[in-house]
């Protein structure tokens, strides 16, 4: 299948990832359906041309219409509802996703689909501190991160319909890895420094801190406003190689921990100037 | 003193600080010099009319019509100039500085300066990952915090006075804390996050991170870029205190690696939740 205008796009979930989905392609003149759990949000939807039509029930209909379904779910809810709804997705529909992570979901749902369907698995590395498609907002996606997981099961020719996607709703760099390198990837990118943060906010509880800040803790501590339902389930989704990265992590504290105790210079430099240059490359004005 | 335009001011050091200072007062019409090491420096401020003028060598005319001096130094200099030069000094000059530790230098500083010299000093919280006066940009300063950090050695007319500076130059807010009370404050939110992001930035060496990472994994490593000579220094001069905000932020790291461990769901969105409520203070939008 290559990505056209001509493909009907139905979108699961109208949150804040599926609404920015939503308003890039419909902008884009594709024809974008939608299903989600709340009227208020289709109607919503609807009223700021996110979407030709929506249901806030399981319309057979829109699934058997849509050549291409984007499920902006939990991860334990777009498992639920394959299980409930899978067999209504016609042969031929490939089906994707937004979750952030892969080993626990993307096996089990390959495995539960009706023949001829395809689910290619991808991640978005972008969001905001914010949920719900009141704050759905597609520049999210500009300068950022696409990956694409695929299994043995799926074919080239669905990795590069979505690679196209990505590509489609503007991200910078579209990469492919599998979902073992993924979940280790996001393990250390994502979820450890989300742990970080939580930690550090909850380490110290003097008042008025806010008024004696600089810019440095409030950018490290930007991600520790967390929706709390969504990243414990992705926390524990991924729970062995988190801990593991934790432990990495807590491996270099101690000592950059020890330098300090020990008043060991040379080595608190050394390891200062390693965190600059590998830094370095992080920078988005690089590209 | 009042702060006024009559006032002669002394900027010793022009990096990325004393720059940003000379910057700000000259444009708002502030008779400014300068003494630092190099005289190209010298030369680039008058060229971009950030100082009247200004000495490669310690020039005692200089010091001599100066109402205030402010001295944009790393500390062990700053200590080391004033041993040196301080006798300079005239009686009735009141001295300040941007100094990111103060126990260590504010005291020492004190007993040394002639008589009739006071000296009242100040952290402004603001900076950049660079150095060197071709950064200056007075442009920090806004929305930033500025801490005035007497001791029982300053007159209350001083503490006002540094304080009125610090709303020249722009600040957002003007806080006054203790020498002891800053050093606490500045171990958490400013030494605390540079230990982090560095330690994290060390902690993994798989190639191409960069291909797959969020803003989130970039706005906590961004002070990974660290000048490791100035911040060896600082950590190394708040050394008991910092290793003492490590250890607290160490046991809230274990505490939440404990909670993905141990599948304690409760208690880890217990700890997102007070991360939550704790970090929607930090905002800078809120004033």
């Amino acid at each position: 299948m290559k990505l056209d205008e001509s493909k009907k796009i139905l979108i699961v979930g109208l949150g804040l990832l599926g609404g920015s989905y939503a308003q890039s392609l419909t902008r884009q003149g594709y024809y974008v359906t939608a299903i989600t759990r709340k009227q208020s949000t289709i109607d919503y939807a609807l009223e700021h041309n996110m979407i030709t039509k929506g249901s806030a029930f399981v319309d057979p209909e829109l699934i058997k219409e849509a050549d291409i379904i984007i499920f902006a779910l939990y991860p334990h809810i777009f498992v639920d509802w394959i299980k409930q709804y899978g067999s209504l997705i016609q042969p031929k529909t490939v089906i994707t996703d937004v979750t952030g992570v892969k080993q626990c979901i993307v096996y089990e749902i390959q495995s539960m689909l009706p023949q001829g369907v395809e689910f290619i698995s991808a991640h978005p590395m972008a969001g905001k501190e914010t949920a719900g498609i009141e704050y759905a907002d597609e520049s999210i996606f500009k300068n950022a991160n696409y990956i694409v997981v695929p299994t043995e099961n799926n074919s080239l020719d669905t990795v590069e319909l979505c690679g196209d996607l990505g590509e489609t709703l503007g991200f910078r760099e579209i990469s492919v890895l599998s979902p073992e390198k993924h979940d280790r990837m996001i393990a250390f990118l994502s979820q450890l420094t989300h742990c970080i943060a939580v930690s550090l906010m909850c380490a110290c509880d003097e008042p008025d801190l806010e008024r004696y800040t600089g810019d440095s803790f409030r950018d490290l501590t930007r991600i520790a406003n967390i929706n709390d339902e969504m990243w414990s389930e992705l926390f524990l989704s991924n729970r062995e190689t988190l801990l593991d990265e934790m432990d990495k992590y807590r491996e270099s504290f101690d000592k950059l921990y020890n330098t300090i105790k020990n008043g060991d210079r040379d080595e608190m430099r050394e390891m200062m100037r390693l965190s600059t240059a590998r830094r370095r490359k992080f920078n988005k004005e690089k590209k």
